[in-house]
């Protein structure tokens, strides 16, 4: 579970530079016998993948090849490696800027930490990579779907501008996030989204927002307490995620300044069952899922990549310099984080209903 | 990296039950010839202690005994055992609920996941087994310390009362901080933050807040993209304590609301060093440390155990009841929470510097 | 998996120096609901434990006691912490001879690694290390047992001599084996064994052996390939017993001198399912169990502490000097080690079970 | 460090099936700033490449393309995907006996673990799976001899003919096997070996032998006790190797035979420091590298596949039917197997001599 593989039992490590050949990544521990496509996988990656009038020019195919475990459509058990060739690349505009650190990127730290870095498009610290990261979690949530878990995400801010979902189902907050340019399902919101993101690139800048991902019809019993909590696990999935800067599990950070008497969720018999009354836990209790839909939000901060002159050092100088980032970079990131997130999502809730014993290694017919 | 086991190189694993014999920890992977006493771990031990006139009745000596790994008070590099044995239990007030389930606590996800339950004082999902986390902690942090690196922590608001630490040093921080019983520096703040814990206890009801923790002096080049990122790595340490419903670094999720010109620190040289003017990332970029302070914020939930009559259900009837929680509990867990917060956060950053390779895996006199 | 913890999902952490306050175990991962008491434990533990007319004069009554993880007779599927006092200390013999460096053991190593080194009777390094192994081998086989899978062994050659036990079934070779003092079920060997072991006492000298442990009845389809096979982690949870040089499955050495036609076990269809006609591959083909018994053989040394004088090194001098060990040892530690070999091979298959999904998390009634 | 991926720090993930479209690796962890082409890899794939009047037909050029990870020569200290098609692939004389259970193959436990297999050239369970660990091993035999540690190998024993190297140096032994079809070093011992080899073929059967490994100039220190013991380490590492069923370290099994005055090896000082007049211990010593050469034996059976007819069962028909294995193969794979265990001990040593610190995460100029 460390440095580039994520998980214990469905595990993903994946691999590439943004303008290196390719990137890609080896799925382990994939249960055999999963009916599986590259269209499965594909359609998750074209949800990421860079285009629209909102965002970065770069025109990646983003095409996915399955190099192994698959045999006649099913999985072997067998690692699952995946492939995708980096196409349109351009690195001249990087090589003009190779000295100087940009701003709110890993520059100076990878340099800081490996001593040489490959500065062409951000190298390994490129969002490029969460393709791979998108690859792999198409499988996870194509294998939850069989298990009756889906995973489902929208923009539920952007640039200050909030996004109301009161009274819709998981599945019209999924289906009209889709149909949005945006991701977000609530079309007022999603006007104001689209200005404020627009107004920031023609002004050089950037704006940031707020990525909700809900977990539907989740087994209880999930998360390994009491450091591979349920939430832990899902915080680190998400924290890891590049440009996110916070992350929330039902009432999250609102929680500090509730009672307990409105916090706690209180519980009750739901058709035979029990259930809860509010949701104020987003589904998970002492770290382990309750059954309830479980609840994510990450803060995804401004793109940094931007054209606004900014101050900073030449590393081989040591003398302080303006920078211009050119490049083609997307003013807004968030909607194209909602795949991501849910990825890492699912990734984590797949893993964890191994873990438990919930998806068996070998599924039947 | 799973269940009860956290860290990789410098690694901690902990068990015990609120109500059983005794908690403890197994710390592996400590470097050789750390001078260590328990004295240390016990200063740790006394911060997190029950007592105190906001805090539960509950009276635990917490008094800590090393059963391995020291000898002539260094350190061997072999496992350092220690336990703190449970003296004040009363578990009376538990047997009457025994069946009810009690809202905001893992009752129901417990019997969920393992289909039994210690129900007395909570059994393993109980806040009594974070005095073994302390414990821990308390090694990494004297560890940290020997490497220049501090680790310090304050309450950064409680129920709804925001702190102020403008112009504070860390060190100023700090030492207030552990003069004020709520834990929080700002003399004004913690005056009202008491009140209304005070309030809410004779409400029965309880009340939540945040938690800072800042690492003074880290080196940059900590922490292993792309999934271990040094962020998430702390995002999976603190959102697995008990209580905490999100995490945030730097800016967090203030971030999501600023532009891109204005979230970017400004890259400078400081003292012939690179550095940063402002530090929204919180001393973390593309997840590796870029040697600002690093800063972490947890949000904690409002104890779950109030006095005041909430809605539940009764497991073995299935039918819906009244609960009242008795026990011995605080009406604010925040202040006891920092030493927690501050024991995950020394975790993690020992073990990201013993996997960058930066403290010897053997100290020298 | 490193250091002092062992196993994916049912993992055990051991600590203890052999003349420091205890030695014990935290056992993480075992399914909830399962019966077990500390007599279960004991029972193992005795066959380990120093004493008998072969062994050495350290009479320690190895009484363990748990302290977590089990509720009214049922383990919660938490840690299960066990402990076991050390009594009968006497470090005088090793004070007299702590600068020289013990041949055949750890004392020189330990000072490379670590820097540092407790002394006294072998420190981290003594076998006594193994009883906590014995402890927590003895949840594994308890488990492994309610799933019909048994786990034997016994002394298949010391000294040169070997043991003869065609013919005999498991259980056979299990109860003979625990009734004779040096563990073997042929009564004719174990008196030639015997006779081994007490000259090469009286010539202040030790002997060696071979331990062969079977699995009777494992389920087929235990192993993760390609690196955590089955038999690769079976020879990893062996070789590391101390004092085992070699791990053989099956034919093991003698199938390196076999044909293709004489190793490959005939494929045949058995009471209805597919079997096989012999037995050369151990159990295990491909890195897999295939449901035959797994037989696992390990190579183990003459005990290291012998009262022979002896060239060695004083490292504080640095001069060579001639060391006699005094203490209290074992002339052959075969017998002994076959309960340790027994618990290492319980967890491993334990662990495997766990993983492929063949035992649940949570046991009922 | 479970299923495809091997190593702590240092780690590889392989993946691919035989006759799927390739097989590859992603070697995770490797230090930033080492210089490393895709020549130093294809050397390594060239000695375990099929071809040789002695070996199958099956031709395959191996050779690697190197997608990430590397950057102007040098590596990033990102993840380093290879990649290798598979060419010369004819799945026919699989297709007519895919419902046969090959005997001495994975064949029946693939599909008790999996529930489904790629019949084709034995899937994953193939031995062209080990080119991809060739590959990794490849960069860390680089990597270690950049640091002073020399790993070779040579065919100790095959068919019952031994090798006889008394007297030859490292260099020697390595340089002579590297000359001989059957990687022998000694020129009489390789005639009869060949001999023998080339009757078995001729006869339709296969013959095995014994591969030692050495590890030249390892510093001391390497290994995490208690689990995690160097010898228990390359156990793990090697017996992962298609074929093995044994492995030893130094004396080995014959250690067994020894007495404590016989096995243990005198220390003494050599050239100033401390060092040991035999080496017995196989350079490992209470599970920590002692500095001296670490010696690693492991047996390789004989190749399953052989035109005899042999005795199996079809798993449609669950009748047993008499099998003749066509395909292309090595009538002993022992030559071959060299590499590969030179792969597996030098993935282990790096990986080691990371966790142990030795190796830093960022190597200068």
């Amino acid at each position: 579970m460390v440095g580039n593989t994520f998980g214990h039992i469905f595990r993903v490590t994946t691999w590439g530079e943004s303008h290196g050949k390719a990137v890609g990544c080896v799925v382990d521990g994939c249960p055999a016998g999963l009916d599986i496509s590259s269209e499965v996988i594909q359609r998750e990656l074209d949800r990421r993948k860079p285009g629209g009038r909102l965002a970065t020019k770069r025109k990646e195919e983003d095409k996915v090849e399955i190099l192994s475990g698959v045999f006649e459509g099913k999985t072997l058990g067998t690692p699952i490696s995946m492939l995708i060739w980096n196409k349109d690349v351009d690195s001249r505009p990087y090589e003009e800027i190779k000295d100087l650190l940009r701003p709110g990127h890993a520059d100076y730290t990878y340099l800081a930490k490996f001593g040489i870095r490959d500065w062409r498009g951000g190298g390994r610290a490129s969002a490029r990579e969460t393709a791979a990261r998108v690859a792999a979690g198409a499988i996870a949530k194509h294998l939850l779907a069989r298990f009756g878990v889906k995973v489902g995400g929208y923009a539920k801010e952007i640039a200050g501008v909030s996004c109301n979902v009161d009274g819709m189902s998981f599945e019209e907050i999924v289906e009209k996030a889709e149909k949005s340019d945006v991701r977000c399902p609530d079309s007022e919101a999603a006007k104001l989204m689209e200005e404020r993101i627009i107004e920031a690139r023609r002004e050089g800048d950037s704006v940031g927002g707020v990525v909700e991902v809900i977990v539907k019809n989740p087994p209880a019993g999930l998360g390994e307490p009491v450091f591979m909590k349920l939430d832990a696990y899902i915080a680190y999935a998400v924290m890891g995620i590049p440009a996110v800067k916070g992350v929330e599990i039902g009432a999250g950070f609102e929680a500090a300044r509730m009672k307990g008497s409105e916090h706690n969720d209180p519980i009750v018999i739901k058709n035979g069952r029990i259930g809860f009354a509010t949701n104020n836990a987003g589904g998970i209790l002492g770290g382990v899922s309750n059954g309830d839909d479980i609840i994510v939000r990450a803060a995804i901060k401004p793109t940094p990549s931007i054209s606004k002159p900014q101050r900073t050092v030449n590393f081989r100088t040591m003398k302080e310099e303006e920078i211009v980032v050119k490049g083609r970079h997307d003013p807004c990131i968030v909607p194209r984080a909602v795949p991501v997130v849910e990825a890492m999502v699912s990734l984590a809730i797949a893993d964890a209903m191994m873990l438990q014993g919930l998806i068996p290694r070998c599924l039947q017919g």
